[in-house]
């Protein structure tokens, strides 16, 4: 992409609105505008973050067993009234009614509605475990909505349900959960980890929250240090193996980590003191088993193998990607702007021409710009006609993995610099060195 | 994918609610459900083929130069009451009330935000030209929505939106748009005809819909029958050069095509009787060029060459990805069910296990299905519990391009049959031919 032909609206200024990092940084490098109260567009630059945060989420859940659909944004309040939370959900539920005059509300959440669909279709156990899922918009009327897309009212949430014959095979399902989104919050760059939470308006009797630390965290945590060398499950774990996932799961909650909610004194000072860790954190996943809750009322039921009807147990699964992205720039930035990590970066690498309109400078740009984007990288090109300070700003500020550094002086004797946004090391190479590195 | 741990709720009635046959199609293959009236859900397999569809749509968006961002579904009422258009929409504009009482609506079309999002950033003519797209749902309270996702209320759109300096420079955009549909569609495996239309509630003085010949159609529609033999402009179409856009355009307005309500029925006349094409068509696009009817009341404007303010020049762009597919589906399909065109088929091949639980079957199916997997391909494998004859008809209703038949008869000499869905041939060959054949 040349940057004189994209639209990514730098601006000069700190906006004032922002409170913490993330929201500042996302409003400067125009990666979101609010459009209206907690309501935000994705501009270019955010869209193509967002995109990446999704791609990994799918393809994690995919390999997991789940399987994607697309469930709409407006439900009929009827779906509502029979789980008895229409109600119950309180002012931030979204009601609408339509030129017929018909109850619908925005999804908050999707219980109800994938529960009809299921009970729809599905009669015997032999069509289970089933889990879907969906990446949609959803809407809660939030009497504050702050942080920019942190906490937005019009948000994107990918959503798993899970529906299972017993408990037993729910929890099976629960620990798949649980195994793929530590893997997908490893793959975003974050080291997040799964706490005992209170299962909320969703309901239910098992729930863990997944937390980063930062800051800025809404919540405060409190845990033990060890989580931080806990072996990640590779890309070759065997979602059948029941007792392989078990492991996993009892692994990740053999030590004691709470959010305030759920918070044992007791038993957090039982944890040797120098291994105690006491820090706010930002929540980028909820998992749910709630067993029957929306099934029995619902009627969600399959024949067993015993001939009788049975109630279905589910779970559901939560990770917001719209809170990802800011969850991302939180724990990863600098004075001088965003530090993304390479599997979520806008571009895999930006080409600065320090100045536009010499023949060498813009040939040798040209050239790494047309290979690159050969071999399948994203390439932004400052290709505009500024001064080489502000490129080297914007590049930093954007925090595009990597940098080439393209000026008069080096390329009249064939070089380029290629930098690392995180590290700062810069490198003096050949054109063609710069290539051959960052294709692979 | 194999099919028994997959979610393709196949109804074994057709349903009576549908008219049409894509609806029918859509509802007995599992692809899409009713949530409420003109509100669907996208069910896996329908699902898999809206992505392709999308996919194809935001790679012509890109190669024609148009720009990817995300806006919200939620808008506020006041940037409606800009552009005077709040009132005036109508009963078909979905108005909400949030929590702290402020007018709201579910966006029908995105021009008013859009052109803010403009004024906020854009101030130099030197950003100019400038497309900026979306995909994204919309919601229009139709009185009568019907034929599935054909006409819904809840739907997706592409929407990208122009802005230039000059009228010239819009239709410069628009020729760039014009000859990116031509392509989008081809590639779709349609034969879209565009036609001058009435630019309705948008607004403005240039307009094509780009329509293709169904019986179904909802409008009628009058052309020369030369259309169907049109070069489609190239993968290596330059979209910087302006002379070759306006060639494209004018080679594909040369002859006659119009709507029932822009039809001239002289001017038809006077084509030789047996050039006449009068048929029923379904619009899959839709392409306006409205000058300064939003930016003028809303205020964008851009400083010129002149030194003086200009209010820009604008058109916008609309395809309907939740409209495209029925549409390909009314396009193309026999007795026996869909026939899906490479491009957006959900699956590129089923491999169909005759006698599951069959050594050799199953061997030579699990080989089959490892190595098209491992070649990138999309494969569906019917392992399931179930009769021959069931898993012809559901790879036949499904409309996969080609399935691969293992059957415990042919296999004992190493062979299997690989059919085309389209033309119905069939050819015996050894397992590896099969992957040879398909794998490339």
């Amino acid at each position: 992409m040349r940057l004189s032909r994209y639209f990514m609206p730098i601006l000069k200024e700190n906006p004032k609105e922002a409170e913490i990092v993330s929201h500042r940084l996302m409003l400067r490098t125009g990666m979101v505008r609010q459009q209206s109260q907690g309501i935000y567009s994705w501009l270019p630059l955010g869209k193509r973050v967002l995109d990446k945060v999704n791609k990994i989420i799918r393809e994690e859940q995919n390999r997991s067993g789940a399987i994607e659909l697309l469930m709409p944004t407006l439900q009929s309040a009827e779906l509502w009234q029979e789980s008895g939370r229409y109600d119950a959900y309180g002012k931030e539920m979204l009601r609408i009614k339509d030129r017929q005059d018909r109850p619908m509300l925005y999804g908050p959440t999707n219980e109800e509605m994938v529960t009809d669909i299921f009970r729809s279709y599905i009669k015997s156990y032999k069509d289970l475990p089933l889990n879907l899922y969906h990446i949609q918009l959803k809407f809660r009327d939030e009497i504050r909505p702050r942080f920019g897309t942190m906490r937005s009212r019009e948000f994107m949430m990918k959503d798993a349900y899970s529906f299972d014959l017993t408990q037993e095979g729910a929890v099976q399902s629960y620990n798949k959960m649980f195994a793929a989104y530590l893997r997908t919050f490893n793959r975003l760059g974050l080291r997040a980890i799964p706490m005992r939470a209170d299962t909320g308006p969703i309901g239910g009797n098992l729930s863990h929250e997944f937390i980063i630390l930062a800051d800025t965290g809404e919540s405060e945590v409190f845990c033990h240090k060890d989580f931080v060398n806990f072996d990640i499950p590779g890309e070759d774990t065997d979602f059948d193996d029941i007792a392989g996932l078990k492991s996993i799961f009892d692994k990740w909650t053999s030590v004691y980590a709470a959010t305030s909610e759920m918070h044992d004194e007791a038993a957090f000072n039982a944890i040797p003191e120098e291994d105690r860790l006491s820090a706010r954190g930002i929540e980028v996943g909820h998992i749910f088993y709630f067993g029957t809750k929306y099934s029995e009322p619902m009627g969600a039921k399959v024949q067993g193998p015993d001939g009788k009807e049975h109630a279905v147990h589910m779970g559901s699964y939560g990770i917001g990607p719209t809170r990802l992205v800011p969850a991302i720039i939180e724990a990863s930035h600098d004075e001088n702007g965003i530090i993304w990590p390479a599997s979520v970066a806008p571009f895999d690498v930006v080409v600065i021409n320090m100045k536009a309109g010499d023949l060498a400078c813009d040939e040798a740009c040209e050239t790494v710009y047309a290979a690159l984007s050969k071999a399948g990288k994203d390439v932004l090109y400052d290709d505009r006609d500024e001064r080489a300070g502000t490129k080297f700003a914007t590049a930093d500020l954007i925090g595009v993995p990597v940098q080439i550094i393209v000026g008069p002086r080096s390329i009249a004797s064939g070089e380029v610099e290629v930098k690392d946004r995180k590290t700062g090391a810069r490198e003096t190479m050949t054109v063609e060195a710069a290539i051959n590195r960052l294709a692979g």
